[in-house]
């Protein structure tokens, strides 16, 4: 039967994607094992992964699909999802993605395989277009600083409200006041967040803003049904009584409103979803956070800035990051680690592929659309419930249970109010053609209506929705790189210039631990593109989202055989969120049970410092857990902190494996020690890439996990960003994860507010996952896993001889990744980690992390991903790179000039007339053969963080300035 | 009114894809005209096309539709074709294109955008792929040589008729044997040769081969129904007789099937299009071509070989190309030019991808489903014709009219025979799943096989299709490219490490003259992998193809318009088969008219090569019209000659604007000389890009045209091929064109034979010539021509100062290209064409047309595409080149060591320890800023043809070899 079925298989399809998937062959397996004197990979997995704790039976998943198989089934799920001309507005619009920035961004490997900038010799291309971003903010909101993205309004809105009271130091109040026609996803994220700070939320209308002491207040600009307030009165009153002000504001409203940095804001959020990026059922799409100049020490996530290079050149650089959780760490109140970088950079290619003058037209367009449906409607005696708009409107009055119906029949979806008002938003792709259809809804077809005439006498009578006091004056975009790229052939170049500036997982592995830069399938990233999972709103009705539903269904299925927990949540958009959502999720528990007492929440010393964060943002006390010399939890103490705080207990935050690559032995008895004293397991998901197929959180004492779908599930890292963070939960916890005001969550308890804006967080890169999951089936995913700790552990013992390995289990493995210790090195030759990560660039590889989880340190991930003849040239390279500290050490080349200090090696370098280092040209730059066969150029020199930090500059460079 | 429309238009839309598709902007406009002195882009018209054929008026099109518009459009029109699953075969099947090749190859500009590699210092990329693709062949089909594609599989099997005819020196008969079971469509097309060869055609039964004398003969391996014949006996046979002996074989059966080169066979020709090419309605595909070595000199084509560099490196390079018309010119026997490099390197990487163990899971798996139908409708009572088969079953007796029935209802095509046989071809999208339904459909429902248990049988049994005989025992793909890309990060990064060895549009102009390289837009490519256009078989019924026809007709009615002709064929799959199938449409016409005498063909001495060769193609006898020293058609000379040929004459064959880049005065003149002696006038459409809506062939005296879809209207050239040459025609040729014996075209006369495999050519690629004409509507054409024509008298007026301008009309423009001559610098300083264009690819531009139409020049087409910015740094690069030449005039620098002489340098070029040459390393590299800013690198340096001539090597060397 057996048989039968493996050759039915075989007829079934002919291409295993797991060949395509995993690196080494069976032949560099073979190889691989021999070097490291193990006989089977079986042997391997028994001597590194405790017997305790390992999966003694397959997944039980459905079998696998071969690519053209996975996307015939998906292609019909996406079918299921209805793709209707939308008009709720709401943050999310129908938007034209241009074609160019589509193939050459988007479905572009050379864009979406890159990693977070944190190598900025190597990142030049996507640090510029993370720029061009920052720029467009500061330019269309009129402030003086802008982030590199956040991950949705919401939770930019939520970010805003905590850096008021980090910066307001005049107000003590703990109240925050919330303009009561804020998005209503903003509101519930805001309410979330601000139980758990301690703040009190006031939503009151915009006007009653300095009724009470607030430390700050937030407002929206449009107001979520279309008012255009006018903010100057408001923002002044505000100023004067010491609140700080947050401004939401619609990205495409701003080319035509007065920018609120003008107006006295002090911070401008928002989301650049509608600047060409699809809706995506949620996301990802680029949030945006601008603020004063005086708040730039403050600003949370990542900021790209000016800085120049060894030679003097002008390079880019991430300027500040995450900085809360890393510097405050259990007192932070953001925990923010990504972005979105690669929606980012499209929402900043949108805005220099249109320029200020296709935006004008863009929106203008879109405002006089709203101006000719707001006259018609008038004209026919249908009441418009404000008398200021930029492209919404809010009806009243009206049979709605009729208009809901001629607009299914119509493909339309309108917004409905529960007090029967509708509301419509138009977008950049209505037509008047969409204009005509909407009357026909709203007025039935009996109307008279012409679109011309409307237009004409709008234009005669210099009709406009937008207040005088309201209408923008000042430029936005006149920097020359939102001018030059007007034709397609420009763009094409540029964004192709730029792509080549970048090292990605095009040109070569990117071996960074904890980060698991695996391939991310051609076949997975097909179907985001499709429009039935692009163009559908989030709010869409459930009918229209079938497709949706079942893959969310599938994907969460599969996600809890592989965890062992009972239930995923999907709403967590980064692997942060979903440390918070999970921990909030024991919270509510434990308040359920009566135990809200229990606050104190467990951390080893060696944790990521993402994790105290979110653990301070849940309400809850840090008491580190210390490690042994070998990085293991110190269960001796474990054991005394858990009885000294057992009343009060509330979780542990454990990494598994450990953030140092090991397997810990101890795994179970901590969680036991936990529960045994009544305490929650939260295991971070950062390392799932060694477990799964092998070993289950939800098995070994786990409640409640993140799940990193951008590292383990294939989910590309596109240059910082997206992520996705769903949780999987016991069944215990799974009534207490985040629900959704608008969309609410079959399962949920009503009153868990939502940690993002959307229900299910970046809904449209879950097919990727799903893709993954469902080609490789259970043995291709258990394989993967093997074959990553095979991996590492032929990284480990080619580099042992050469290099300190750190940190190995009882047997003498490391899991799926290896620590390499580069202090001995350092003390005798004075050549950091650094110095190595930037040599590596030479020859033509990403550095390994840097010196997380310990100092001084190089952690190397190879994933299943690459083959052995890559693992091997990696290998190569850091010999060569051991052999040319030597010649340092040996005092053969000096420590001041050398090919490592002065790594990366430029073109322009070489170019140099007089070349006066003890080191030929050939070694800067063509170290061995292999390089000569592919040479991938750093941009720029090694890039100067000090200066740069000195000369904080975050808006684009004149050209003048590139030239120098 | 007007105003009306035009403020309704724009609220139709907000972008007009014309300011994408034009690189100058309106201030650019200014700026170029003032450069030239003239008040208007409608002035410099007025200058430049005479006054006598210029359109006084728009052209009748639709108005423009928006990227979005023209998408939404076309969708809705592919969603008329009907996605069957289709086993109709004949030469067409299933396939599964990987998605990585798909992305990165088919879907990535990189490789669509770049040019036929003529300049190998810049083009190692693809003709490495083309290396690739020709190993594959030779190692499937057991040959000595590949060429690097042909167009189809019937035109392959045409030339390869007539290279048995040039090369068979023994055999004087003018017969040629064609085996009974040829595919119908390459009959088709030998026919159509052979009459205008003047050959005899005998069609019988494979066995019958050697009954009368014929010079050659084709055989089908499996037969075009399934049938395997053991070649052995029939080759032994033929060769004994003298007969040169072609295969037309299934490429993916070869992969089972004794290969013929080891049988003895001459020449083997076939599709690749079932290695990962979609059918797309029947192209375009690459078919291939393999002989032994003796004919490497005769074989028609491109052959990519394997020399060295200037410094000894290995470096690839076209070894041979298109020879027969510029040799042979009126002699010829081939006019082919063109190949389909895209989809040969798109076959080869599905070859590489897979490798041969890959292949023959493949194939295996085919044939076993085949096995098993076979088994099943035996056991059944089925009769089959054949007893042997690989993937193709012929079964007779049966209720066709049922099977139809059921066939339809499963979404199903079968192939039908005419005398009520059924054909069943499985490929390798086939599935068990699959089969169950074949048996529905063939048998009906109520049949009990087991899929299962067939299979076992077959096993148990061993049964085969394939005869022992046939077997194939030798191994194929052996060499390290076929085995190293096994995984998909290790292919991603070889299409990555490739596609950055070329230089493409992606990178800078490429100002070929003649060429047209022009945007080809993402929106217009959009469609073309769509699985409505991409998977529909060109045999498929009428009824499913209602989205193909209505491209084709509105594609049709645009270009009638566009051209003042009356009727569009979209036959043929090249330009030299679009004047091949011009001037059978003549001679159809005149034989109609009973002027079957009419046999000469007027051609200037300016013509391109392929002119005369089509001519001879067809049977005519060339006459040369002398030119006078401006480059234009003597027009007494032509008087005289016509009067003298006046009862012979057929046609002339005109380009307009002339070869020379001008638009001549005389040309009405010298069409109505023609027209006054009885003949008709042919104009290649080579440089239409100068005319679109501002002059009409058909108006001033064109009877037919071919179009260069890949020229003017924006396929891309796809680094050489694929091209489409459809024909406009008056009505009076209409019945005249190409039918097709399996797709007859209506309104066409029955025995009008074919010219390519399928009926519309390549259709698959007719939706990106659509849509631009869609997206760019009567103005946006009309605009793209005067900007084209601008274009090139900016870049005359900036380089005439420095170089020679050749050949000005008669107010002292150009048209859409200039012609720079070399010849007297070349005189004064040694420095040729050739330097200054291995020189440009040093400042990151591809070389203008070298030496045509007059040797020691360089013609210059920058497109309308091209930004001033870019034509400007193209300028600087052109008088900064001039600067150098004055050096070496000076003798400032030596005349054998100078940058001129010695470029393209490479990276290693710049790595010497000693540098000895009399310019610096960045006057080598970096001449101006702008190359700093993006340099793109030569793959290596300047390629050594005599040495490539001398040694043919057509095969991929050894790893060890790529080392050296």
């Amino acid at each position: 039967m057996a048989l039968e079925n493996r050759r039915l298989a075989e007829l079934a399809s002919h291409d295993a994607f797991l060949q395509r998937h995993n690196g080494p062959g069976s032949d560099d397996v073979a190889t691989m094992l021999e070097t490291l004197g193990i006989d089977s990979l079986p042997t391997l997995i028994e001597k590194t992964v405790p017997p305790g704790i390992r999966l003694k039976r397959e997944l039980d998943l459905d079998s696998p699909r071969s690519e053209a198989e996975a996307l015939d089934y998906l292609k019909r799920l996406a079918r299921q999802n209805k793709v209707f001309k939308t008009y709720i507005g709401q943050g999310y619009h129908h938007t034209h993605l241009p074609a160019v920035i589509q193939r050459n961004v988007l479905e572009n490997p050379g864009w979406y395989t890159a990693y977070t900038p944190y190598q900025a010799e190597i990142s030049q291309g996507r640090l510029e277009g993370l720029l061009n971003f920052q720029q467009m903010v500061m330019d269309l909101t009129g402030m003086e600083l802008a982030n590199a993205s956040l991950l949705d309004e919401a939770t930019a809105s939520a970010e805003a409200m905590a850096l008021c009271r980090r910066a307001n130091k005049k107000i003590k109040s703990q109240t925050f006041f919330v303009a009561d026609d804020v998005l209503p996803q903003t509101l519930d994220v805001l309410r979330t967040r601000a139980h758990y700070f301690g703040f009190e939320l006031i939503v009151a209308p915009a006007d009653n803003l300095t009724d009470q002491e607030v430390f700050g207040a937030l407002l929206q600009y449009p107001g979520e049904s279309g008012q255009i307030r006018d903010l100057a009165p408001l923002l002044d009153k505000a100023r004067d009584a010491g609140v700080m002000t947050c401004v939401a504001a619609d990205i495409m409203g701003l080319v035509l409103l007065k920018e609120p940095g003008s107006l006295g804001a002090d911070i401008v959020v928002g989301n650049t979803q509608r600047f060409g990026v699809p809706m995506g059922f949620g996301g990802p799409h680029a949030a945006f956070f601008a603020t004063t100049d005086k708040l730039k020490r403050s600003i949370p996530g990542r900021i790209i800035g000016v800085s120049r290079d060894s030679h003097g050149r002008q390079a880019l650089r991430m300027a500040m990051q995450t900085r809360e959780q890393h510097i405050r760490r259990e007192k932070a109140t953001s925990n923010i680690c990504t972005a979105q970088a690669l929606l980012a950079n499209i929402a900043g290619f949108y805005a220099v592929y249109h320029g200020a003058e296709g935006l004008r037209t863009i929106a203008r367009r879109i405002h006089r659309l709203t101006n000719i449906l707001a006259q018609g409607l008038k004209r026919k005696g249908v009441s418009l419930v404000h008398d200021s708009w930029f492209d919404t409107l809010r009806l009243t009055n009206l049979d709605a249970g009729k208009i809901y119906g001629r607009a299914l029949t119509h493909d339309v979806n309108l917004r409905y109010f529960d007090n029967g008002d509708i509301g419509v938003s138009l977008n950049e792709t209505t037509t008047a053609a969409d204009l005509v259809v909407l009357f026909d809804i709203l007025l039935g077809e009996e109307h008279d209506l012409s679109i011309a005439s409307l237009d004409e006498e709008i234009l005669n009578q210099r009709i406009s929705g937008i207040p005088d006091a309201c209408q923008r004056s000042s430029d936005f975009l006149t920097h020359p790189t939102f001018q030059r790229y007007r034709s397609e052939t420009e763009m094409l170049r540029y964004l192709k210039r730029l792509e080549n500036k970048d090292l990605s997982l095009t040109h070569a592995m990117i071996p960074l631990g904890s980060c698991t830069m695996k391939l991310n399938a051609t076949s997975e990233m097909i179907p985001i593109t499709w429009a039935e999972f692009a163009d559908v709103h989030p709010f869409a009705p459930r009918d229209q989202v079938a497709g949706y539903k079942q893959v969310i269904d599938e994907l969460s299925a599969f996600l809890q055989e592989i965890t062992g927990y009972d239930h995923i949540s999907m709403q967590p958009n980064s692997g942060a969120q979903g440390e918070y959502a999970g921990l909030l999720a024991i919270r509510r528990f434990q308040e359920a049970e009566g135990e809200s007492h229990r606050n104190i929440c467990l951390i080893p010393s060696s944790a990521h410092g993402t994790n105290p964060a979110s653990a301070a943002m849940a309400q809850m006390k840090v008491v580190v857990v210390e490690c042994d010399k070998d990085g293991n939890i110190d269960l001796a103490d474990l054991k005394t902190k858990a009885e000294k705080h057992s009343q009060e207990l509330s979780a542990i935050m454990l990494t598994y494996p450990s953030t140092h690559g090991v397997f810990e032995e101890g795994v179970q008895e901590a969680c036991d020690i936990v529960h045994g004293h009544g305490g929650q397991v939260y295991i971070d998901g950062a390392n799932m890439n060694a477990q799964v197929g092998i070993a289950r959180p939800g098995d070994f004492g786990g409640d409640v996990s993140h799940l990193n779908l951008h590292k383990t599930f294939c989910i590309p890292h596109g240059g910082g960003g997206p992520g996705m963070g769903p949780i999987g939960v016991k069944a215990h916890l799974a009534p207490y994860v985040s629900n959704h005001v608008v969309t609410p969550i079959p399962g949920v308890e009503e009153n868990c507010g939502a940690v993002s804006a959307a229900a299910y967080g970046s809904a449209s890169i879950l097919p990727i996952s799903w893709g993954y999951i469902k080609m490789m089936g259970a043995r291709g995913l258990r394989e993967a896993t093997e074959l990553a700790i095979l991996n590492a552990n032929y990284i480990a013992k080619r580099l042992e001889e050469h290099y300190p390995v750190l940190y190995k289990g009882i047997n003498g493995t490391v899991a799926h990744e290896c620590i390499i210790d580069i202090r001995p090195l350092k003390s005798a030759s004075g050549i950091g980690e650094e110095d190595i990560a930037k040599r590596l660039m030479d020859y033509g590889f990403h550095a390994p992390t840097m010196s997380f989880p310990v100092p001084g340190t190089l952690m190397v991930e190879p994933t299943e991903s690459e083959s052995l003849f890559e693992i091997d040239r990696f290998c190569d390279a850091m010999i060569a790179i051991r052999e040319e500290i030597a010649r340092v050490e040996s005092g053969d080349w000096s420590g001041e000039d050398n090919p490592l200090v002065n790594a990366p090696h430029t073109m322009a370098d070489l170019m140099a007339e007089q070349w006066e280092h003890p080191y030929s040209r050939e070694v800067a730059a063509f170290p061995t053969e292999a390089v000569k066969a592919a040479k991938y150029w750093p941009a720029v020199n090694r890039v100067d963080n000090v200066f740069g930090d000195r000369q904080l500059i975050c808006s684009c460079p004149s050209i003048d300035e590139y030239r120098d």
